[in-house]
């Protein structure tokens, strides 16, 4: 896909990503940097745990889903740093060998009242694993630069 | 600090991290597997952005200040998986060489109605750099054992 710019996105536009299948030294890996905790580090006590097993760590699923939707590179050339994201919802565990993907829907559109050259597109960002299980849920913003 | 649980929480507790200096080598590392967009991974592209210069992945700073968070070991016996996060706002860049630390508030505390084992604590996690200016805001929620 080609790069797009503020004015090319439309309420509905819906951007679905390639698959990534999730390592269990992926989830090790990232969680022993960023979020070091027994149930994403420690194979022994998360299978103790509720979840019966390694589960990777929600900041990791949130990067990899954002890194498949960047990865279309729509934004490359329209992207500015984005203000912000709500309603961040880790709604299923994932666990080593899952396979997610992203389907991105844009949900409104706002031009820039001081700024006519420059927009910002809402979306939702949802990630599916394997099994179509809803993983996790996000509105975010992305600010955008137009064409023209 | 010493592993806490959900009833040791009190509306007004305030947490604050040691502080971490971000490389520039750690911010092409993380975007080139989680966010690869030209503001994150390649310098000369990102001089010529409003930013003049490189700046951290917003997944980034917000992977790293939960990691300061996390390695307080505050939540290592009592957390669960969190159910999400609220307004995420990136609110200043994060250059190579900045210095971050995390002063995390809890603005709620509330037992589960059905699990009276568990709660969900609610914090404002706000990120500073070394000048003492808010890079990240977020708005969590903590889902945690009770002691007894």
């Amino acid at each position: 896909m080609s790069s797009m710019f503020f004015e090319d996105f439309q309420v509905g536009d819906s951007f679905t990503t390639p698959g990534k299948t999730i390592t269990e030294a992926e989830i090790l890996e990232f969680a022993f940097v960023y979020d070091p905790q027994p149930l994403h580090t420690n194979k022994v006590a998360a299978e103790k745990s509720d979840f019966a097993g390694l589960i990777a760590s929600g900041f990791h699923t949130l990067s990899l889903s954002f890194s498949l939707f960047f990865r279309l590179r729509l934004l490359d050339e329209a992207n500015l740093a984005s203000p912000g994201m709500d309603e961040v919802r880790w709604l299923a565990p994932v666990r080593p060998e899952d396979t997610l993907h992203v389907v991105a829907e844009v949900t409104e559109v706002r031009p820039s009242k001081s700024q006519p050259d420059k927009g910002i597109i809402f979306m939702n960002h949802f990630t599916y694993n394997q099994r179509n299980e809803k993983v996790l849920s996000v509105h975010c913003m992305h600010r955008l630069r137009c064409r023209s």
